[in-house]
């Protein structure tokens, strides 16, 4: 009897669960973030740590980084917290601009985006190009992508270096996907790409059809519960009525080497395809595992190190 | 000049949006949510307004009905609030228990489920089986199915008198999706399929790999931001560590002719073929319409009716 036992449980074994995939990853599995690329966003409220992806918007994140280093962020506000959609914060506008609803650029709620929004170089921050290049995608050649393994409602997809990334064969080329806590520059209409200084993080189901039609930058990697949770606006598009509404942002700046230190687990890594494969048929409380998972529903694991 | 504008402006026609196609949908177009389906739940902060689906899950339906008669979720509360995942709320339990974290039924938010759970019929409630019967699908028979008309990841899918739907050919049967704002019935490991007791609704991405593994009865028609902007719980599984940190309820009933009424989009209508169409196909804002959507992506219109 002790041997059926043994040999039945050999049979049946109990597969891991992606949580114990990710605690028992090695070392060699996780990619660091560098500080460099991780922009912190502080709050009364707590900080939001995005980290910025260069290789897919490097116009973009140079003209965060500028307005960053100008300051610009500082004693700006979240403006903007539409359910289901995006949390959205901007730069302290320049003379004569305020960060009250309806003058903010938008990110596409409905059919039309409203017009205005923060001009660039109004402030008192530096010198960069009023229309920055669209860069909604970028050539596949060069990234690494390891597949989703199911199919894509929307392109084939899967992960490039920890970034959940969608691709099209007939254009080569590839982007950032809008997936939960996907970071993303907001605009007006075309041609106007944004200049930076109007940021957005997703907050309910990914929003794909975003996807190669604004700037995607990077995602949250930490923090975004308390951005998440905060009340919605009861303007157009989720826009604050009043600047009393607004949670003010303390500073931005960049990570040093005195800040927490994040890790991501790798796309290319064995652990990562196990988790993959255990996010797509999970077990333990599952009956019927789905046997397949959209790219928005994997998350990607972060960590925090311990120094 | 003139002809030749007139012409390209009929050539190029500005397709309507989303929110134009709600805005023109005919009264036929609209089913009325029936009072008796309407499912209120007050708190303090704000109601929450669901519209349950009887012909989905019946028994847990019923037992819902039974406790809700017996004022079994007044004075109980909101226990748990998961980014990116669910909040929770909970009957008051019977005596010796508490409300506190950890001691609930839980939805599988790792590989296993925390043990425990609110017993059935240890309170002043009325007798209801122990174990419901699992409702996780129906027959697709006698369901009217309108397609996405995009391929769905994990099953095809689409809209049923306004639920969004997915099926599954060999079995012959169909399911309600977990997509945001659907309400289900927490439940610990199998074959305990919850007693209707501990409820939650989805506040990010759509989890699909829950359905078929848990009862939906139904989702939240009004009143969604006021919860799922709730701070997240600290403890396991975003449980809140302490009752204090809990939202309590003030009352659950059912809505009377006094109560708002709701009307969802049919999706038999020609209305609502439309605005399928038009979610899959932005215009506007949009410079590359995605041509597909996400079944959660889709967001069936629902509007309360002035009196």
């Amino acid at each position: 009897m002790i041997l059926l036992a043994a040999l039945l449980a050999a049979a049946v074994p109990v597969l891991p669960s992606p949580a114990d995939i990710v605690a028992a990853a090695p070392l060699s599995a996780w990619r660091a973030v560098a500080p460099e690329n991780l922009m912190l966003v502080e709050t009364p409220r707590g900080t939001m740590a995005i980290e910025l992806a260069p290789d897919f918007a490097p116009a973009h994140i140079a003209a965060i980084r500028a307005l960053v280093a100008a300051g610009r962020f500082d004693a700006g506000a979240f403006t903007r917290v539409q359910d289901n959609y995006v949390v959205q914060w901007a730069a302290r506008p320049g003379p004569g601009k305020t960060l009250t609803s309806g003058g903010a650029a938008a990110v596409a709620a409905g059919s039309t985006a409203t017009p205005g929004g923060v001009a660039v170089g109004t402030g008192p921050g530096p010198a960069h190009p009023a229309i920055l290049p669209a860069e909604y995608e970028r050539p596949v050649k060069g990234l690494q992508i390891t597949p989703l393994g199911s199919t894509d409602t929307y392109a084939p997809s899967g992960f490039a270096d920890g970034w959940p990334v969608a691709r099209d064969s007939k254009t080569g080329t590839a982007w950032l996907a809008h997936c939960y806590a996907s970071v993303g520059v907001g605009r007006d209409n075309p041609p106007d790409t944004g200049d930076g200084s109007e940021l957005y993080a997703v907050i309910g189901h990914g929003p794909r059809h975003l996807d190669r039609n604004i700037t995607v930058v990077g995602r949250v990697i930490d923090g975004i519960a308390d951005f998440s949770a905060l009340a919605r606006g009861t303007g157009p598009m989720g826009f604050y009525r009043t600047p009393a509404e607004q949670t003010v942002i303390t500073r931005v700046r960049f990570a040093t080497a005195a800040d927490p230190r994040y890790e991501v687990l790798a796309s290319a890594s064995p652990a990562f395809a196990a988790y993959l494969q255990a996010r797509a048929n999970r077990t333990g409380f599952f009956v019927r595992p789905a046997g397949a998972t959209d790219l928005c529903n994997v998350q990607v694991p972060v960590r925090r190190v311990a120094k």
